[in-house]
């Protein structure tokens, strides 16, 4: 376990519409506006979406399952933007469902908005904090600076 | 895609209880607070729900596909609260479960708190926002002013 | 219903490690950080999880369903932490799921996370919260002081 401190910066309210790309679409205003540190929630819904849904098996680096689904799915999604390797970064899970069928996961790759994905960006100010690749691990935890 | 920038202003911490209705309520405390722009987290749980879980097809706009629960759920909530032609309007998309039956979709309606609901709400300042409808789409997105 | 009005005060970026106990490190923060009034979002993933998944009837007090799932699961999830008999209590509801199996329930007890969970806690300050326990409910609610 590791930690930071910081406080809250700026707060960016995001509409994304229509067929847009959802982390393209993020990780372009993170550019943008230099968002290096956030965290942020968001509801909608998606035409197309592919999520990690869990490890095959209890190991890591693990070996990965995923759903792929091209009808309209209701989301809501808790995810932040760190940098890593000098551009931002957006790790996001969300549970996604359609009638009684329902995912929760890591959203990763394309994906494109149905009607609408409204996203809460919180800046986090006066910490120190990037993802850095750990090959052993299989993925980019978060490591902080002094603060 | 459009976006704003602002900052948090009043946090309010809300507590609902038994039998009491969500959307009611948090339209009840925005009106009488003020509140023109924010975010909000739940959880808790529901002994009555409806939910809308994605659309019937991938079109636009939508016709919806409901679920009505009339037995208790636990459930985690992210939605937002904008004006609407001159009233504070809620868009809450939660996840509800109850043993291995789980929904995902857009809160609308009647609807009871079992137990407790515990909101978070987040005010935002310094941008405008609000929501106005649009026939075409079926449905009022938020727009932005100038800031 | 009741409410009370803060405002944010700091912002805790925390990364939790595989096989970590959850609340033990949430709880641990709270601690020794004096936190005594916060909300919080998470999201990753648990090797092993409990979850109340609803009450078996609509009755107060409730009669818990259990999961106990002791694979990886995603995760997203809402919390808070307000101060109960001098001590920092964690109400948490996760949205957990692997595959197609998915819930939605109160975290308690052990977990263990796999491989990371990252969580953002947000103190709010300006107000007077916190939790007693009422027998005739079968839990602690969020009590308000003045402010």
């Amino acid at each position: 376990m590791d930690y930071s401190k910081g406080n809250i910066g700026r707060v960016f309210t995001v509409r994304i519409d229509t067929g847009e790309d959802l982390l393209r679409e993020l990780e372009g205003i993170a550019t943008k506006e230099e968002i290096k540190s956030a965290v942020f929630t968001l509801l909608g819904a998606v035409a197309k979406v592919n999520l990690v849904v869990g490890p095959k098996e209890n190991a890591i680096p693990p070996e990965t399952m995923w759903v792929n689904h091209t009808e309209p799915y209701e989301v809501i999604g808790v995810g932040n933007i760190f940098m890593e390797e000098g551009t931002p970064k957006i790790h996001l899970h969300t549970a996604a469902g359609r009638g009684d069928n329902v995912n929760v996961g890591c959203l990763r790759g394309e994906s494109a908005a149905f009607m609408v994905l409204e996203v809460f960006i919180m800046e986090i100010n006066g910490m120190e904090a990037m993802r850095a690749f750990d090959a052993a691990k299989g993925f980019a935890p978060i490591s902080f600076g002094k603060n």
